[in-house]
């Protein structure tokens, strides 16, 4: 059934960083959460697709935040797809206090059958079809982007609690490495910041992971690749 | 208001690690959360400590987990205040499926004047001690762990996704930090297992930590501090 749907949020302590308010990779977290409950009470979420052994797989992502709300806040994420085409799905995001949007996001995603190791033909997918709403992504969709000329690289090696049920990382570790090599205080003021990011491939438990990175006046270029020069993501943080 | 309290829960995806049960880390941190949001519904917790400059702080937990609930299942946390001194409460956790337990916990906590920098004396705040439920703890109290004869570590520098708003490594933390560690193939087992933890001093952004371990047999010893040897934690896993 074509729908917006709306999800109520609340800023629990766990949810913060040390400025008291929603951390960047909190609300992405919780934003990609909703993808997967709206995608399961549409019926087409990962809980239909498993036993089929076919899984969504983010391929990109932009979300700008203007600023982030504060500890004890309740907050809403609303969710549409909003079109698609043969290999990939366009879901979006509007996250408000009372009404005032804070963070806006659209998101691609394909669907993979394991057994093919394929991409699966969304126009044969009736649930996902009659869940679009025809309404514009709320802002640009993430670009291409390109390879980044690293000036300084952290290593991180995927560990345990790193890893989701493939034993791949999770990629919402990334942001937390990613975020770990700011510096503090671009992340203790509240600055309105557009992150857009490219999923290329997967990493594996104990994969050892270098973090390289490139900074210019307010943004931040990432790219995370592996020993053998496998990129698994390549993200660009403006702040404004 | 003296009572045990129980809080449903779910174990959501985000909650489980490779094996599609809910992580250890992930019940120990939602056992946290439950201490405060009990504390906080009965009028002693850190909503309404922060304005008067107290906290709590955790000293000890011990918890013991006779398997994990995989993905998808209800679970229950029952939570009481059993007694408490002038310098420590102690809080009760029972984890249930249905009513069949599953985990228990206990943990000592103090509560710490951030003015004074000591510890409150607890016999005069009415409603903790109003909250009192009588019962004794399901299973026995961590006890001081000794030193750790390392005989492996690894590193790891507080970074900006580790930090509470103190700037203070958020203790959860290190139990990832710990799980991380340990050969995967004890995870992957769901085996029953208690574990102590003493938290002794915190740490602190940009601290480099040594993470040094040592096992026999099903015991793991692990023993965190910083490079100028400030104890951060030790902890004892003990596989059944």
């Amino acid at each position: 059934m074509a729908a917006k749907t709306t999800y109520p949020h609340f800023v629990d302590p766990q949810d913060v960083d040390f400025t008291l308010r929603a951390s960047i990779s909190n609300l992405i977290a919780k934003t990609l959460n909703v993808a997967g409950v709206d995608a399961d009470s549409k019926g087409f979420g990962i809980r239909e697709l498993k036993p089929q052994n076919r899984s969504w797989v983010l391929s990109r992502m932009a979300i700008e935040i203007s600023h982030r709300p504060s500890e004890y806040t309740p907050y809403n994420i609303t969710t549409w797809v909003s079109d698609y085409g043969r290999a990939m799905s366009t879901r979006n995001f509007v996250l408000d206090c009372e009404g005032e949007v804070f963070g806006s996001a659209t998101t691609q995603w394909s669907m993979i059958d394991f057994n093919t190791r394929r991409a699966v033909d969304l126009r044969y997918i009736a649930e996902h079809n009659d869940a679009v709403w025809a309404e514009e992504p709320p802002i640009e969709r993430a670009g291409k982007l390109p390879a980044v000329d690293a000036e300084a690289t952290t290593e991180h090696r995927v560990a345990y609690s790193d890893i989701d049920f493939n034993r791949h990382m999770n990629s919402l570790r990334y942001f937390d490495l990613m975020l770990d090599c700011l510096p503090l205080e671009i992340l203790t003021e509240d600055r309105a910041v557009r992150i857009d990011i490219n999923f290329l491939n997967e990493t594996r438990y104990g994969q050892l992971l270098r973090i390289g990175y490139r900074n210019e006046g307010d943004r931040w270029e990432f790219e995370i690749a592996t020993e053998d020069d496998t990129i698994a993501c390549r993200t660009t943080f403006e702040w404004r």
